[in-house]
């Protein structure tokens, strides 16, 4: 490889670019973004060689996409038909059907990996890209079989020096199931923080009694809005499900304890408890 | 002191009994327990030097109850019968007003200190005791006003050994707002946990797509069903109110989706960025 394009140069992109550097020190990295300062920062922190425009992709080995998913869906198209023929083209969006589904019947859609490395921090921009930070993690790829053999492996031979996992799932299935173990979890650490925040405004000590525990649960509602929003509307009816399930068991749960029954109270917190063995399984998975 | 009663040798006895030996190495700390197991795994860990009976806290200069709330309004009374003029009672439960309400009238009602240390972790029981769990924590103190000036300056005098901030509060106020920053975080996680495992028994792979963001959200899910539902039954009231408002803002969130008003999700998200202020101040505060 000679050339990569990085299209978004913040958390995902940049560390992205990050393992480039550190893997491939022959190849020169051109960061392409609508976000001026993140170009300029990414530039003078080292995280791309240097700035560049859309039309560059024409001169890469490799393209990264990592831009919120209603940004991707735009310019994924535009990217395909500027390539060159031993070009891959590479997203990292959290959703992957409605991307595959844009591209179905596009002439380069061989030229297509989709994938979605489980990997982030509730950070953002430039900054926040961090080496290493795809070491051990999986690396989900929708559709495998619609990208050229050739590319597909050009793709994974990256993967790897990467440090990562390789899972290959179906895209549809890839959205309904990141909906629980992902876009869940923002939700309720998002609703946790405001319900908080809700009573906090007439109680000004209420977060000095905040200990680890609510630190942890609502570590994610730091997200960022820019990227999120699109993700849940992109995903809207595996979300809602998932959500109307998570609602239902919190209503549940007010039953059981408005009704006094503390036994059933215990029995499904007991019953959750199996989570720590699933835990430690992704503890291990993550080392 | 001369000798210490710890009643209940799990984490949050377990340490506070870690402390006392580093901070007062003269002193005999008696552990207390209905489980015989922890008794034993306590003793040969070294985090308590001999193994008692309900009785030896008739020579304890301090007594710490780390026990499930109800188990501590059942004991607080017998051992309040039998402690000597000089003895302090400090119990570490996470609501407080029931039990300062059981003792109110007992003769001596000012041997009893109510606290609430905001400190722990997801674990449980004497391994799971840390040496310096309380240093820059909150002791969130109850009622101060109840108890004897004298044992008031001893039990400070512990506190501040063991390097904690003291936070006076009204008892009610306490178990309204712990409720928020607590106990709704751990109803929180609990039901996420359930939700994604309920949808994990037909979707094995599902655990495999989960990264740090679930695995922080959850992580509560993994504590005691023990400690918990006893602490559920007595702060029913603020329980029920603060799961009522978490629920009603999940749904308005749901709608929001569903309208395709992602605008509004957007601004819903964005306002609650704001907790990134708030948890870095957390986060220094508790360093």
């Amino acid at each position: 490889m000679k050339v990569v394009c990085v299209i978004g140069v913040g958390l995902i992109g940049g560390s992205f670019s990050k393992d480039i550097q550190a893997h491939y020190p022959e190849v020169k990295r051109i960061g392409i973004d609508t976000n001026d300062h993140y170009l300029a920062e990414a530039l003078k922190l080292g995280v791309i060689d240097e700035i560049g425009h859309l039309e560059d992709v024409a001169l890469a080995d490799l393209v990264f996409i990592a831009i919120p998913v209603d940004a991707t869906l735009k310019i994924l198209p535009q990217v395909l038909d500027l390539v060159a023929d031993h070009t891959v083209v590479i997203d990292a969006g959290s959703t992957k059907a409605s991307l595959c589904e844009a591209v179905q019947n596009h002439p380069k859609r061989r030229h297509y990996l989709s994938a979605h490395p489980i990997a982030g921090t509730e950070f953002s921009g430039p900054s926040a890209a961090i080496a290493g930070l795809f070491k051990g993690k999986t690396q989900i790829i929708c559709e495998v079989e619609q990208t050229a053999f050739k590319l597909q492996e050009k793709a994974l031979e990256v993967f790897h020096a990467l440090g990562m996992r390789i899972r290959y799932m179906n895209a549809a299935a890839h959205d309904v199931h990141i909906a629980y173990v992902s876009h869940l979890s923002h939700i309720s650490a998002f609703m946790l923080g405001k319900t908080v925040m809700e009573k906090e405004e007439n109680e000004r000590d209420i977060f000095d009694m905040a200990g680890s525990g609510f630190e942890s649960t609502v570590r994610l509602a730091k997200s960022s809005p820019a990227m999120w929003a699109p993700i849940f509307k992109d995903n809207k009816t595996a979300v809602v499900a998932a959500l109307s399930e998570y609602i239902d068991n919190l209503q549940r749960f007010k039953s059981l304890v408005e009704a006094n029954d503390f036994e059933g109270v215990y029995a499904q917190m007991d019953q959750t408890n199996r989570i720590k063995d699933i835990l430690n399984g992704l503890t291990h998975q993550n080392k």
